[in-house]
């Protein structure tokens, strides 16, 4: 006997006979003596017909009652699964984000959640009922609708988990579980059973799109075990904790992230003098452009070259202000690459081993693939390399640090 | 400089495009210096596709639940609609029925306003914002949804005027007021300037549908001036007050109306008793059928006869319910015809004038229509007659009590 928080996606609501099929689930569960919170989205389609209609009003609308229309998705949702329910003679009742209460600050479109009142929810667990909660809603102190932006239904189910202090929360998506690498690209990519958040983290923000990072970072801090499992498929999924697991060797590298959707500018003979590296990312910044990889090589002459990705999608508009700091700043050229990609390992178990960036060079190299950046952190090793190479380079690290191999043996 | 309660009904906000036709007809009433008010339905068609949602699941939906549902139907067009008026440079702000507070029963899907809490509209008025409702819907004290029943915003309406003592509430649909007939059915039927709530109640309930009763009720018991008019045209529309037009002589009879969708049911032959109306009439309550009118006529041999009209979808059921009454009674007959019509004649002057009713009749009787069953009131006279005579009785009718004439001739 648990007392479980259950998020269902868009797409595993979508319809009212996929709404029946998350009430045929989480009745299951009620049967088995577990407590259940369940956490709902809007159906697929609803919030960009809603978006649709505001556009045709206003191009930028007006955040608060931006937020009054969108909010409308979600309380669709759980009205009808908790008429599913109900049917099922599954006892529930469901809540906005307004009548749970989930208080959050003012900022209309992209709330922050601040406290939970968990009384009422307390109340119905205790009487036997499943609670149907909005995601993605809540109010602030004045009583206004506020959303949390797009996704943030993740967050609602991780912060409902964490004042409750829940055993579990469950993120029903359309994927079985988080992969060692991508499967659609590696055939012997394997469901894991266990990561740490922090390698959720890395794993997230370098393209494995199955959870929403501000929500596994809600999960870190507040310690709420985290399980990614399909809504139509059965199986265990992938649990996420704040621990390594200490019950078997953990794997050095527990996956293989990767992202195509970057760009590559260098800007060299650049003269190498303090506060040189803001003077060429805040133009960038200004202009609304995110960086991401970041290298400064070794110069010589009192001059150095300086490179950074930026998402593919702002490399004409990145590469024009780049230009400009350049003659500005009387540098040598300004070069671009839109044709890269990056790969990364991931892995807490990297912390306590030597070596594994010099075996991940070395695979690269016996692929013959060209290493054009590389940067780390403590448990991740990306490089940049030529886009056309980066199945090969999955593929070979995916290999090389026995991905394919289960988990007990590695 | 008033305060003014406005109502917008689902066909004037069924598109995007209606919506800033009402926003540009609101901004034109602020720019005059005028407080106001808004409440607003569901998009035309909304609601019913909620519950066609709702009854993709079930076919008799949890109550609770269904007013969680369709209350969103509402929320999108005070959103909607609350942009268009910012995008005018007009300031507004928009509310649930649970944000103002708008305090119901619990009796959900049917819910009775109990109380309403003007402050924060207070506000937004003095600091010269439109405040934009969401019409049919409130909350309970436990804080749950609630929803007034279909077609509920114009009692919203009424009800948040009462509450601000506003000037006016000005329920805008799709005709530009009231008739003195169906002008569908009489070409010289006119637009009357001024109703009294008692002889609008009569014209409502007898199939003048501009308005729900239960808000002509609301607005009659709190003493609202109501004023009906068209979103889509210009013009002054149909005032509805308290008292009579005192400025001017008041027609005897305001207007004429009509109903088809009843049918009459007779029991002869009854033993003339104390208590046989109740007799007869409790096993159709019971099996649900509202009854109309009722007539019985005086017998002879201790015997009477006993005549009623049902709604004509009933009318099947009613006659089954009624000859088991009749074989329990030992009556002579049950006879029925669904093919008949009720014509009334309303005006608040009738009670001050004898001889309406008689020249009621000599217009039918000159006509040639024979009169099936007569129901009176203070201010009403009712007659059922043969359907294929309806459009003859009421031009008739209209000709004879000079309801073309202008009221100041009257």
């Amino acid at each position: 006997m648990a007392l479980l928080v259950q998020k269902f996606g868009g797409t595993s609501v979508g319809t009212t006979a996929r709404i029946e099929a998350v009430a045929e689930k989480v009745c299951r569960f009620r049967s088995e003596g577990h407590d259940i919170v369940v956490v709902v989205s809007a159906m697929s389609g609803e919030t960009n017909r809603l978006i649709g209609l505001a556009n045709e009003i206003m191009d930028e609308p007006t955040p608060r009652e931006m937020d009054v229309l969108v909010s409308t998705g979600e309380q669709v949702t759980i009205a009808l699964l908790t008429m599913a329910l109900k049917k099922r003679q599954c006892d529930a009742r469901s809540y906005t984000g307004s009548q749970v209460r989930i208080l959050t600050d003012s900022a209309h479109t992209k709330a922050r959640i601040r406290n939970i009142d968990e009384e009422r929810m307390r109340e119905d667990l205790a009487a036997g009922r499943v609670v149907v909660v909005a995601g993605f809603q809540g109010m602030d102190e004045l009583g206004n609708i506020t959303t949390l932006g797009r996704g943030g239904s993740d967050t609602t189910a991780v912060a409902l988990a964490a004042a409750l202090k829940a055993d579990e929360c469950q993120i029903y998506t359309d994927v079985d579980g988080v992969y060692t690498t991508d499967p659609r690209m590696v055939d012997s990519a394997r469901r894991l059973d266990h990561i740490t958040f922090e390698e959720m983290l890395e794993m997230a923000s370098l393209g494995s799109k199955v959870l929403q990072i501000r929500a596994v970072e809600f999960a870190g801090k507040y310690n709420v075990p985290l399980r990614v499992l399909s809504s139509f498929e059965e199986g265990s999924g992938t649990l996420i904790t704040l621990e390594e697991d200490s019950a078997m060797e953990q794997a050095v590298v527990s996956g293989i992230a990767f992202n195509r959707d970057e760009a590559k500018l260098t800007i060299s003979g650049v003269p190498d003098t303090p506060g040189i590296a803001s003077r060429i990312l805040k133009p960038i910044s200004n202009a609304n452009i995110e960086v991401d990889m970041i290298v400064q090589n070794v110069g010589a002459d009192n001059r150095t070259d300086f490179t950074f990705t930026v998402h593919r999608n702002d490399f004409k508009r990145a590469r024009e202000v780049l230009e400009g700091v350049a003659s500005e700043l009387k540098a040598r050229e300004v070069s671009g690459d839109s044709k890269i990609a990056k790969v990364s390992i991931v892995g807490v178990g990297m912390r306590s081993h030597a070596g594994v960036a010099t075996k991940m060079f070395e695979a690269l190299s016996d692929e013959r693939i060209n290493i054009q950046m590389i940067s780390t952190s403590e448990i991740k090793v990306s490089v940049v390399i030529n886009e056309k190479y980066l199945e090969l380079a999955v593929r070979a690290l995916h290999s090389v640090f026995e991905l394919d191999k289960s988990e007990i043996e590695a």
